[in-house]
C-alpha cells in the first residue's frame, strides 16, 4: 500500500505543478497595463532578479561547502566508511536546490502578477483579484509542490528517515537565507528610501526620482514573498520529516502504516489546497476579504472530509487523524488570535492610537505591552495542542504519543498551499498599489487596489500566527525526531537499545544547556536589527551620493533616471554581509554546547531555544504588525489623522516594528528548525565527542 | 555545633542591627541645612510614610487572607489535621513582617540621608558621600539581619525546611508588592510630573508648584530604595531556604553539617559586609566610584578568607565551599557584563546616543537590540554556574549535586548586605542632588552630588546585573527544593519513597506546563506596564485640575501649595489597584496548572517561568539602563547636547524604558520567587487533587 501511497503523493505534486502552470498562464495572459506602468514593473523585476542571482551565487557556494562538510563528518566520520554520508549530502543538496526552485518561482511570477493586478484594477475589482491571488497561489503551488515531490522522492529513493532531515536541512539553511537576508534587504530599503525620501526632500513615497524607490517594491516581493514561501517550505518539509523520523523508529521498517498516514495526509492537505486555490473567485462587487476566507475555510472543510475518508477506507487510527485534526483547529484559532491584536477594529490598535497622542514613548510602551500580552493565547494553544495530540495518540502504544504531536504539526501544515496563496497575495496587491500610483491610473483604480491591500493585511496577521505556531509545534515534534536519532545512533554504536528515554531538567547539562538555548534567539535577533540599521546607514550615503552626483536628478529632468542598481545591489550585499554572522552565531553555539555538554545538553539546548524563540518571535511579530496598522488606522483620519501628533508617534512605532515583524521576528522560526535539524544530524557525533 | 552556629548567626544578626543602629545616629546627627531644604525633605518623608501607611494597610489584609488560606489547606488540608498548618501561616506571617519592617526602616532612613547629604554636600564630598552611603548601609545591615535573624529563628523554633518555606513565602509576596508596586508608583510620579511639568507647562524638573514633584521624589524611595532592598531580602531568604530544604532532604536530621555550613556561610557573608560597610570612607578629594568599590572588593575578600577558615576548623567540605565561591565570582563577573551594555563609556551607549541622530525609532532599536544581546553573558554565566556547582559537589553523594547549585546562589548572596548598601546609596545621592537645586544650594554643591550621582549610576547597573543573576540561581534552587517538596509529600501519602526522580521534556504535561510558564512574565510584565500608562493619565488629570482650580499656584504666588498628598494618594492607591491583577494572574495560572497537570506540569512551569523571566528581566533592565544613560551622555554635551534632536529622541527612548528598568523588569524576579514558593508550599495539594 504504501507504495501506491508515494505515488499518490507524486501524482499530487505533479496536479501542483499543472495547477501552478495553467496559473501562471493566467496571469501572463492578463492584459497589460500603461507604458510607464509596465517600465517601472520592468524594473521591480529586473531588481528581483539582480538580488536572487546574487543571493542564489553566494548560496550556491555556502551549500557546496556545508555539503562538503556533511560528506566529511555526518551522520559519522566518512573515514569510518558510511555510504550514508555520500546520501545525506546528496539530499541536502536536493532540498537546498529545491526551495531555491519555488523561490524563483514565486518571485517571477509575483513581480508580473502585481502589473497585472494593477492593470486590471482599471476595470474593475474582480480581475484585479484574481490575478493577485492566483500570481500568489502559483507560490503557493510551487512551494508545497516541490516540497512534497522532494521529500516523497527522497524517502522512496533511500527509505531512510537521516536522509529526510537532511533534505530537510537543506530547505531550512536556504530559508534562513532567504527569509533573514530578504528581511534584512527590504527593510534596509524601505527606511533609507523613507529617511531620504520623505523626510529630507518631502518628496511623495513611491517618486521614481528616489534612487531607493525600486529597491524599496523588489523588497517587498523578495521578504515578503519568497521569504514567507522559504519560511513555510521549510516548517512544512520539517514536520514531515519530524514525522517520518518517528514512523519509522516506531516500526522499524519504511512500509507501515504510520509512514503511510504521514504521505497521504500531507498528500490530501495539497489537493485540498488544489481545490481551493482552483475555486477561490469573486463577483464585481465582491468582498476581497470574503473570498480569502471562504476559499481557506472550504479548503480546510475538504481536508477534514478527505482525511477522515482515507482513514476510514485505508483503515487507518483514528487516534491518528484526531491528531492532524487538533493541530489544524489550533493553527486556525491562534491565527485569529494575532488577529485581534493588530487588526485595526480591536481594542489594541485603537489603545496604542489613543495613547500615541501623548507622544513616541507611549506608541511604543502600548505596542510592547500588546505583543508581550499576545504571546499566551499562541504559547497556550500551542501547549494544548501538543498535549491534546499526546494524550489522543498515547493509548496506542509506546513511542505514539511523540508521533501524535509530529501528526498536529503535519496537520497544521496541511493546508499550507492555501495559506501561502492567501500570504503572498498581500505583498502582490501592495505593490500593484503603488503601481497605480506611480503609473498614474486614476482614483478608481487606486480605490479598488486599496480595498485589495487592506485586505491582504488582514490576512497577513492570521497567516502569520499561524506560520508562528506551525513552526512551534514542528520544532516540537523535531525535538522528539532528535532523541529517536540519537537513539538510533547509540544503537550503531553500540550504547545500548535505549540510550535515551528523556532529558531530565534536573540533569544540569539540560539545564546548561536551556539557558543557553534561550539566549540564542535574543541575540539572533539582535544581530539582524542591528545589520538592517548598519546596512541602512550605507544605502543613504549612496542615496546622497546619487542625489549629489547625477545632474538634475532632484529637479526630475526628462530622461534622468538614477541609479537603481547600485541601491539593490548595497542592499543585497549588505544584507547576506549582515546575515552571515547570526546565522553562523546560532550554528557555531549549537556545536560548541554539543561538543561541551553531550546530547543531554542538546537535548535542553533545543527547548531553551524553542521556548525563548516563539516568545520572541510572537512578540515581534503581533507588536510589529500592531504599529503598522495603528499607524494606518491614524492615516484613516482617526486621532487627527496624517500629519499630526499622534501619526507621527505611530511613524516611530512603524519603523521599529518593520525589523521586528518583517526580518527579526519571522527569522527567529527559521533559525530554531535550523538548529534543531543540525542537532539530529550531529547526535551521532555529539554522542561520541563531547566533554561530559 | 548546629546550636553555637544557630547562636553565632543570630549574635551576627543583633551585631547588624547594633551597627544600623550606630550608621543611624551618625546620619541623624549630621547638621541639617537650610529652611527651604528641611521643608522640602519634611514633605518627601511625609509623602514615603502615606505610601508606605496605605501600603501596609492593603497588604496586611492581603497577608491576612493568604495566612487564613494557608492555615486551611496547606502543607495538606487542615481538617485532616495538621499542626504543621498553623506553623506554616505563622511563618509566613513573620516573613511579612520582618520584610515589612526592614523596608520601613530603609525609607525612614533614606528620606533623612538624603537631606543629610545634600547639606553636607556644601563643605565638601566626604561627608556628602559618607551620609549617603551611611543612610544605604542602614538598609543593608536592617535587610540582611531580619533576613538572617528570621530564618534561623523560624529553622531552630521548628526545625522544619517546609517552615522556612512558609517565611520565605511571606518575605516574596511582600517583596513583590514593594518591588512592583513602588515600580508603578515612581513610574507614575515620574512620567506625569514630567509630561506636564516639563513638556506641557515648561517649568523645571524640581519645580515645587508642581503637584506631581514631592510624588516624584518619594518614587525614588519607595521604588528604588525599598523595592531593591525588599527584592534582595526575598532572593536572599529565598536561598537559604532552598539550600536549607535541600540540606534537609540529603541527611534527614535537623543537625547535620549541611544545615550547619547554610548558617554559617551566610552569617559570615554578614559579618563581612558589617566590616565593609563600617571601613568605607574617602577623603576630602577621593573618588565615590573607587570608594564603593574597594570596600565591596574588600568585603569579598572578606568573605573569601572567613569562610575558608570556618571551613578548615569546622571541617566542612571544601567541594561546598567551592561552590559558593563559584557563585559569588560569576555574580560578579555578570554585574559587569551588565555594567559593559549600560555603561556610558562603553560602545553601546555611544551607538546608540549617535543613532538617536536619525530620530527616537533608532534609539528604541539599538536599545533593544543591545538589551537583547546582554542576555546571552548573564545566562550563560549562570548556566556556567550552576553546572560548575553541580559538577564540583556531585562526587559527595546522590542529591549533593543539586545542594551544590543552592550553595552557589547562597554564595553569590552572601555579601547581599553590602550589595544593597551600594545600592541604596544611589537614589539617595539622587534625591539629594534634587534637594540640592530646589535648596538653591549652590554650583559647588551642585557639583559635588552630581559626581556622587555618577558613581551611583554605575554601581546601580553592577548590583541590577547581580540581583538578577542571584535571584536566577536561586529559583533554579528552588526547583530542586520542588522537587524535594514532592517527594517528602509523596512519602508522607505513601506514594512511594522517591515519586519523582525529575523532570522529563519528553513528558507531555512537563512540555505544556514548560510553554505556559514562558508566557507568563511577557503577560506579567505588560499587565506591569499598560498599569503605569493607565495610573500616569489618572494623575495626569488631577495635575491639570489642581492648576486649574488652585489660585496663584500657576504664577508661583508665596504661600500657595499643591496638594502633594492627593497625587501621592492617587500614585499610591492606583499602584496597588494596578499591581493586584498582575500578581492574581500569575498565582492563578501556577493553581491552574498544578491543578490540571499536577507535579510534572509544575516542573515544568517553574522550569519555563525561570526562562523567560531572566531573558525578559535581562532585557528590559539593561535596555532600560542604557537609554537612561544615553540621555545622560547626551546631555553632558555630546552629539549636540540638550534640546537637541539626538536628545528629543533619547528622551524617547528613556521614557520608554522607565518602566522597562524600574517597573517591569525588576519585579519579574520577584514574580518567579513567589511562583516557585506556591509550587513547593502546594505539593501534596497538586499530588492529590490534579485532572492528570
Amino acid at each position: 500500500m504504501i507504495t501506491i501511497i508515494e505515488l499518490f503523493a507524486i501524482a499530487t505534486s505533479v496536479l501542483a505543478f499543472g495547477m501552478a502552470l495553467w496559473l501562471y498562464t493566467w496571469v501572463k495572459a492578463q492584459p497589460a497595463g500603461n507604458k510607464k506602468l509596465e517600465d517601472i514593473g520592468a524594473y521591480i523585476q529586473q531588481g528581483a532578479n539582480t538580488f536572487l542571482k546574487r543571493e542564489y551565487s553566494i548560496l550556491s557556494r555556502f551549500a557546496g561547502v556545508i555539503a562538503i562538510l556533511i560528506l566529511l563528518f555526518i551522520p559519522t566520520p566518512i573515514w569510518k566508511g558510511s555510504m550514508q554520508n555520500i546520501v545525506m549530502a546528496v539530499s541536502f543538496l536536493i532540498g537546498a536546490t529545491f526551495s531555491a526552485l519555488a523561490g524563483k518561482v514565486g518571485i517571477q511570477v509575483a513581480t508580473i502578477a502585481n502589473r497585472k493586478a494593477a492593470a486590471a484594477s482599471q476595470t474593475g475589482i474582480k480581475f484585479a483579484f484574481l490575478a493577485g491571488f492566483r500570481g500568489g497561489a502559483v507560490m503557493g503551488m510551487a512551494v508545497v509542490g516541490t516540497s512534497l515531490l522532494g521529500v516523497t522522492a527522497v524517502f522512496m529513493i533511500t527509505g531512510d528517515a537521516t536522509a529526510i532531515l537532511g533534505f530537510s536541512f537543506g530547505a531550512s539553511s536556504l530559508a534562513l537565507f532567504a527569509k533573514a537576508g530578504g528581511g534584512i534587504f527590504t527593510k534596509t530599503a524601505d527606511i533609507s528610501a523613507d529617511l531620504v525620501g520623505k523626510v529630507e526632500l518631502g518628496i511623495p513615497e513611491d517618486d521614481p526620482r528616489n534612487p531607493a524607490v525600486i529597491a524599496d517594491n523588489v523588497g517587498d516581493n523578495v521578504g515578503d514573498v519568497a521569504g514567507m514561501g522559504a519560511d513555510l517550505f521549510d516548517s512544512n518539509v520539517a514536520s514531515m520529516a519530524a514525522a517520518l523520523v518517528m514512523a519509522l523508529y516506531l516500526d522499524g521498517s519504511a512500509s507501515t502504516d504510520n509512514v503511510a498516514i504521514v504521505f497521504c495526509y500531507a498528500a490530501l492537505g495539497l489537493l485540498a489546497s488544489i481545490i481551493g486555490v482552483g475555486t477561490a473567485r469573486m463577483g464585481k462587487l465582491g468582498n476581497p476579504n470574503h473570498a480569502l476566507s471562504s476559499s481557506t475555510y472550504a479548503t480546510t472543510a475538504l481536508y477534514v472530509i478527505f482525511t477522515a475518508v482515507a482513514t476510514l477506507v485505508l483503515d487507518f487510527s483514528w487516534r491518528i487523524w484526531a491528531a492532524a485534526i487538533i493541530g489544524l483547529g489550533v493553527g486556525t484559532i491562534i491565527g485569529i488570535a494575532s488577529d485581534y491584536f493588530t487588526n485595526d477594529e480591536k481594542h489594541p490598535v485603537h489603545h496604542v492610537a489613543k495613547a500615541s497622542e501623548t507622544g513616541p514613548a507611549f506608541t511604543i510602551l502600548g505596542g510592547v505591552s500588546y505583543g508581550l500580552l499576545s504571546v499566551l493565547p499562541a504559547m497556550a494553544g500551542i501547549a494544548v495542542a501538543a498535549l491534546a495530540a499526546y494524550l489522543v495518540c498515547a493509548p496506542l502504544g509506546p513511542g505514539y504519543a511523540m508521533f501524535g504531536i509530529s501528526m498536529a504539526a503535519v496537520g497544521m501544515l496541511s493546508i499550507v498551499g492555501m495559506i501561502i496563496s492567501n500570504d503572498a497575495y498581500g505583498p502582490i496587491v501592495d505593490n500593484a498599489r503603488g503601481l497605480v500610483e506611480m503609473g498614474g491610473l486614476g482614483e478608481r483604480a487606486l480605490r479598488i487596489t486599496d480595498s485589495l491591500d487592506s485586505a491582504g493585511n488582514t490576512v497577513k496577521a492570521v497567516t502569520k500566527g499561524f506560520a508562528i505556531a506551525a513552526a512551534g509545534l514542528t520544532v516540537i515534534a523535531l525535538l522528539g525526531a532528535f532523541m529517536a536519532e540519537v537513539n538510533d545512533a547509540a544503537r550503531a554504536l553500540g550504547m545500548g537499545e535505549q540510550f535515551l528515554s528523556g532529558f531530565d531538567l534536573m540533569n544540569p547539562l539540560v539545564f546548561f544547556g536551556l539557558l543557553i538555548g534561550a539566549a540564542i534567539p535574543a541575540v539572533f535577533s539582535a544581530m539582524l536589527i542591528l545589520g538592517v540599521e548598519r546596512n541602512a546607514q550605507r544605502m543613504i550615503s549612496e542615496i546622497h551620493r546619487q542625489f549629489l552626483t547625477i545632474k538634475g536628478l532632484k529637479e526630475g529632468q526628462e530622461g534622468v533616471v538614477p541609479q537603481y542598481d547600485r541601491c539593490i545591489d548595497i542592499a543585497t550585499i549588505g544584507a547576506l554581509k549582515e546575515l552571515i554572522p547570526a546565522g553562523l552565531m546560532a550554528i557555531i553555539v549549537t556545536l560548541l554546547v554539543g561538543f561541551i555538554g553531550g546530547v543531554q545538553a542538546i537535548g535542553g539546548f533545543l527547548t531553551g531555544n524553542i521556548v525563548s524563540g516563539l516568545l520572541l518571535a510572537l512578540f515581534m511579530s503581533n507588536s510589529g504588525g500592531l504599529w503598522d496598522n495603528t499607524k494606518k488606522y491614524i492615516e484613516s483620519g482617526k486621532f487627527g489623522g496624517r500629519g499630526c501628533d499622534a501619526h507621527k508617534a505611530a511613524v516611530v512605532g512603524d519603523t521599529v516594528g518593520d525589523p521586528f515583524k518583517d526580518t527579526a521576528g519571522p527569522s527567529i522560526n527559521t533559525q530554531i528548525t535550523v538548529v534543531s535539524l543540525i542537532s539530529s544530524l550531529m547526535s551521532s557525533v555529539f554522542l561520541t565527542a563531547s566533554l561530559f
